[in-house]
């Protein structure tokens, strides 16, 4: 089968063997793929990942031990976890210390024709959903995340810092949960891609005027803004991965007693139920579509300024 | 009076004048003060900070408006609050934007004879209280305010990283609140000042097996140990601050999910309760009593390796 891999330093599409079905992994055809900047970070060496990359994704189940799997379309928690040790007993598959993750750690991802998966992290979705909606499950798992973190309230305006795309998919997610968004960025006219939404567009914002900031440009600058918009004894939410260390005095953190809280992977579950039920349509984000064979160039093409959600699309 | 003095990057004992009582303000008469890490960073520029320093201290109202109050042995919260913001009114005090901070932000410390203090920052402590023990009531106020901020648990033990005066006060006021302590450092002999501590004492630990760790030596190499520490999910208490910034990627908090609070003044009442109960007896770090006049030696000898608390003594 075809695969976009990156090996060496060098990203090319690749002739390689189709993954086999085994006890607890299913192989998935892929239906559709999104590309995401933790894609883009790989190739600047986040991580050090070789192999096949990619892991926003939807497919159905092309074969399985478990043969009433097979013909399922399936979305699948990129966290490949053990399901055995304390960790995952007690719910924290996320951080299960033998996880591989799909397309990022140890394990081949999800630019490909098929990919093999534990069936453990499948999650089912109604066969006859739009398929460049319910690619977006990954990513919208883990905008929800924050709401699974903090108990939040809608007395106070949330701040979210970045308008790239987990910044809108997170103000989005927000607003249509209820809560009023300030969304802080440079490119006021994707406010569009946020259909209906009800909060504010900002260039910038008061000082230490936000019980809540969400950080979501993964850049120092960024996390700089966040720091200084967020008020004492307030949350600084953390939703993106920073390619390289930077120079930073948590003493601020202290004085002001600020809470920051790392946010990662979310509920998949919610994901595909408030995409499946209409609730959020992250498809506003879709900026180009190519096929599989393209995959240098999609990647490339999603480096571009200015340009959110490129999919991969796979023959039907 | 007598006053020791920061001031164009000079330590020095001057003549100054007396402050007045005014409205809500009120005069004390120093009878202990004790040195603290943050007057020695101060030294070394940090706030930018001019004048007298010090800010651990007790003593006696010898002047104010409200005449009763003249004669009362008091320590005050270090934050001069406005009392009338916002801010101040929703019980935030300690993050008044008006206030000024005593010996560490636009207002005269400790180190002097006399004090003025806003009124409503005092908490009279009983007039048999030994000044050695209640001089602390700043510092275990800091180290009490983690209680306040987690809601911690006693089925896990909480690590604290750190043996110098503050990570000593952290250990011993969650030790003897019945929390399990593994207290991280490199001086063992040091456990002896923790009386009938029951917690360990540990030159290293296992990564990632802490659901809190506490973050007590304000250097970088000790924030990037407790980061080690804390587990998926956990929480990572920092109480120092840091002289300078350093090197640091963020992506580690949201890979793993990290909650990192800043925790910085806390509870004076409950400091003075739990000292004059005889729950907490900070005494056992003093290793060293110095008056007024030698102030500058004082500093000088707490800046010195392996030396724990010194006090300023004041005659009777």
């Amino acid at each position: 089968m075809k695969a976009l891999r990156f090996i060496n330093g060098k990203l090319r599409i690749e002739e390689v063997p189709e993954p086999a079905a085994a006890q607890d992994v299913a192989v998935i055809k892929i239906e559709r793929a999104g590309v995401c900047n933790t894609d883009l970070e790989i190739l600047k060496g986040y991580h050090h990942f070789e192999g096949t990359i990619g892991h926003e994704f939807v497919g159905t189940v092309s074969d399985a031990q478990d043969k009433s799997l097979i013909g399922k379309r399936v979305v699948a928690d990129i966290n490949q976890a053990c399901t055995k040790c304390d960790i995952c007993k007690n719910g924290g598959m996320h951080h299960c210390p033998n996880r591989t993750v799909i397309g990022i750690v140890n394990k081949d991802g999800a630019f490909a024709e098929y990919l093999a998966a534990r069936v453990s992290s499948l999650v089912e979705v109604p066969k006859d959903i739009s398929l460049d909606k319910i690619v977006f499950a990954e990513p919208v798992a883990a905008a929800l995340e924050i709401q699974e973190q903090l108990n939040l309230n809608t007395d106070n305006a949330i701040c979210v810092i970045g308008d790239g795309k987990l910044g809108l998919l997170i103000a989005m997610t927000l607003d249509k949960s209820g809560y009023e968004v300030h969304l802080v960025g440079r490119h006021p006219e994707r406010i569009e891609r946020l259909a209906n939404f009800r909060g504010t567009y900002q260039f910038s914002a008061p000082e230490k005027s936000y019980a809540v900031v969400v950080e979501a440009t993964g850049n120092p600058q960024g996390f700089q803004t966040a720091m200084n918009l967020v008020r004492p004894r307030g949350h600084l939410v953390l939703n993106s991965t920073y390619a390289a260390p930077f120079e930073f005095n948590p003493s601020m953190l202290v004085v002001n007693e600020i809470n920051v809280i790392g946010s990662r992977c979310g509920p998949m579950d919610k994901a595909v139920a408030q995409i499946a039920s209409g609730k959020i349509d992250p498809s506003t984000l879709i900026d180009a579509q190519m096929p599989l064979e393209k995959g240098v160039e999609a990647l490339a093409h999603a480096q571009e300024k200015g340009v959110l959600k490129v999919l991969i699309e796979f023959p039907g």
